[in-house]
């Protein structure tokens, strides 16, 4: 069978690392983890996120994706994931394939297969961003794909432009990643959101990080190692009044509290994990509070006065960022 | 807390009276009622509304707002009503984030309140269109949002855009709007679109209103009294025939069978509120019917290829008011 | 009633014929079925085909249709078509008002008429893309729309721009459409796309079709007869086996296993109709396999690495041949 051939694969994860002396190098490339970017990377898309957030300020759009088309493909629906990532392609001029109320009402799930699916979207599509239930999904799509994908959560695996969006705010909000203090707070244990910011944040110098979580949600144990093999400043608390006073960022995250086997346990903690006006009299007057949002209650709506408040700011940023990575992944940038 | 700010407020719906020496005193504002619309207001956004019209007809869209994006957010689907939106600011060149197949299906509804979810929409969006069960929400919205919200349907609330779609429609087909007859028929107790329209018929000179239901449909007596406390001629009636010879708009509604608490009650007076083509022998000739829609049988098919059926360029003008209001709430017109 | 007038319809179907003579003989018709195309309209529209193809390999789109919009009403939710007119219009620069989920989900349902829901849409949109589960559908649409209906499946009868698709797909890959032996296989009882495909084959000289299926999903007698009738060389085979040798065009459909009275009887057979690398060593070397997608199995997935596997290239087709009709429709082709 000589007339069988491999189609060339655009884009080997595993094997991949960003070529530093190339201005982008993204193009052509999937975002699948946040494992991909290292500080030089991260640099080069912060400084486009930056660029694209003057863009909007200014005048709203440009046209330089125009004629390029992206396809978001949710299998299950997050309104705000995709609400950003449409909000950037528009602002960009670009065109959008919007399946995004979850693809169980969809022709989609009568019973193909997610590379079947794919493979029929990037006909149509110059790119695709994925949402799905299941770890690993975004990785599938991207070995078959000839398009880029962009990883937009794949289950309890990988989210990496919140990642990016969440280190983007950081740094805009401090002006300066290395040395600082940043406290993450609430679910450390199922946390993606949790996960992939510490391990971007342990790329930097002198980086000090706080873990408050009820005794069940801890940081998962190899993680943790992984920071202490690093020599990154750990330490691990239950409550936030011990971290509040000295935090340059806190990282406030959902406790559900289907996780504790009593509810009483969970009425019995709260306190510790809600961030309230009294509580943030301590905190320092820089300091900033994130959230990857939605919040049900552990930040109290008074706090949203408060300028260090700055989880809509982050939201703002995520279209900035998801700005860059679009036109750096078609090479536009 | 000296840090503590709150955010300015670009708009006080209670206070706002509507600038008449200003070209466009919408920039900036929300678009929550009736009420909002002197009738100064309503000449400007109507004399837009025609050049919109002339536009599409002559170009089909243009780019003036090219940079801007829309978030269409339906708690609810309103097919209709999201469809008018989204051809609108197409037809202006600007972006689009649909969420317009009811948020039950969407992550938005995971417990995350209104204003956190508008918060978050508005740092994609220049503007946010919103349609949600409960009265006062598009109000709750506005309070929270920096960026202007479009109120589209507030349950049992307003549907301001409607009832501007509804008179601009008197307007352009008869000309003028002081001095008409009009005859409102169907659901009068609970029928938005009647109170709201009727509401802004106040504004003008001489007019005539008929009213036409059942007992138990009448139009509302706070309504009422406000009518007669501005001197406006009101009858109310049971049978549209005795209102068909004079109106020179006859604007039908749906009456709902379950609101009767016997079935057989709404076959005895049905005849009384469908409009038929022998009904219409005895209309004027250049009377118009409108109906908000959709319609389930009150005004019989036939009827449409009369001339002064109205209700399908009613259905266009509401595309033509709705670009005036994206244009001029964003400054553009 | 002297004053009563029928609106012009811009279309009659029954009556068209496509004018020979003319460039674009499409423009402001509808698109209901492959029986409106005869040779010279389906070359017209493979050469405005292959001009799009360019086109988006080119520059990715362009701004012909800037200024109009479509509307997508689904019935039925089908993200594969959806997503194909929703691209190309994108990529014409044209406006899109999605309603692609189902209509179950959307107000449009509740009661209203299908003539109704049209002729509303149409106040908004330049064209409608109808998907429909009832057979006849975009016909009655048709005849209330002012503007053209473009037919994307009504239940069990057409879905004219598959087949164009199809058809086109064979000559862009083989180069000519006379002469050649295609075999159709699967379910080719209720397959919409064999009966459509078939049809516009007829037109062509010196077909050679081969028909492999079970007897219970044997080709229509009606259709078999027109074929007979018009000298086109037919033959029926329960086994691909007897036909891979010799055709050029391998066209594979879906078998339901529920379409056998007992599940037994589906997997005595299934291997008839199943295509195999091993399969694959006895076809011609430019020989194409092609399927409407999605697929269950039916084509295994290490033949997808065959470059005579045409099923993905099948799909972007379809974008290319509805660039060409909304285009072409709109006038401006």
């Amino acid at each position: 069978m000589e007339q069988l051939q491999t189609l060339p694969r655009l884009f080997d994860y595993d094997q991949m690392t960003l070529k530093k002396d190339n201005g982008n190098s993204l193009t052509g490339h999937d975002i699948l983890s946040v494992d991909q970017f290292d500080r030089d990377a991260l640099s080069y898309i912060f400084t486009r996120s930056q660029e694209m957030r003057e863009l909007v300020e200014r005048a709203g759009g440009c046209d330089l994706l125009k004629g390029y088309v992206l396809a978001c493909l949710f299998y299950e629906p997050s309104t705000r994931t995709s609400a950003s990532f449409i909000a950037a392609m528009e602002r960009l001029g670009g065109g959008i394939i919007p399946i995004t109320q979850g693809v169980q009402f969809s022709s989609v799930s009568k019973g193909e297969s997610l590379p079947d699916t794919i493979r029929t979207l990037e006909q149509y599509a110059d790119l695709i961003v994925l949402r799905h239930p299941e770890i690993g999904a975004a990785k599938l799509a991207a070995d078959y794909a000839a398009v880029p994908i962009i990883n937009a959560g794949d289950g309890a695996g990988e989210h990496p432009t919140q990642a990016l969006l969440d280190l983007f705010t950081i740094r805009q909000e401090l002006g300066h990643i290395d040395g600082l203090k940043v406290a993450m707070l609430g679910d450390l244990r199922y946390g993606r959101t949790v996960h992939s910011l510490t391990r971007l944040l342990m790329q930097y110098e002198d980086i000090s990080l706080r873990f408050v979580s009820p005794d069940i949600l801890r940081l998962p144990m190899a993680l943790m190692n992984q920071l202490i093999d690093r020599g990154v400043k750990v330490r691990e608390t239950h409550d936030v009044a011990d971290v509040i006073e000295h935090a340059d960022v806190l990282y406030v995250t959902r406790i559900q509290k289907e996780r504790f086997a009593d509810p009483k346990q969970y009425e019995e903690v709260k306190d510790c994990y809600e961030i309230t006006t009294e509580l943030m009299t301590r905190a320092k007057p820089n300091m900033i509070v994130m959230h990857p949002l939605p919040r049900v209650g552990e930040i109290h709506y008074r706090v949203d006065d408060d300028p260090r408040a700055a989880y809509f700011r982050q939201v703002r940023n995520g279209m900035y960022v998801r700005m860059a990575l679009l036109a750096a992944v078609l090479g536009k940038a």
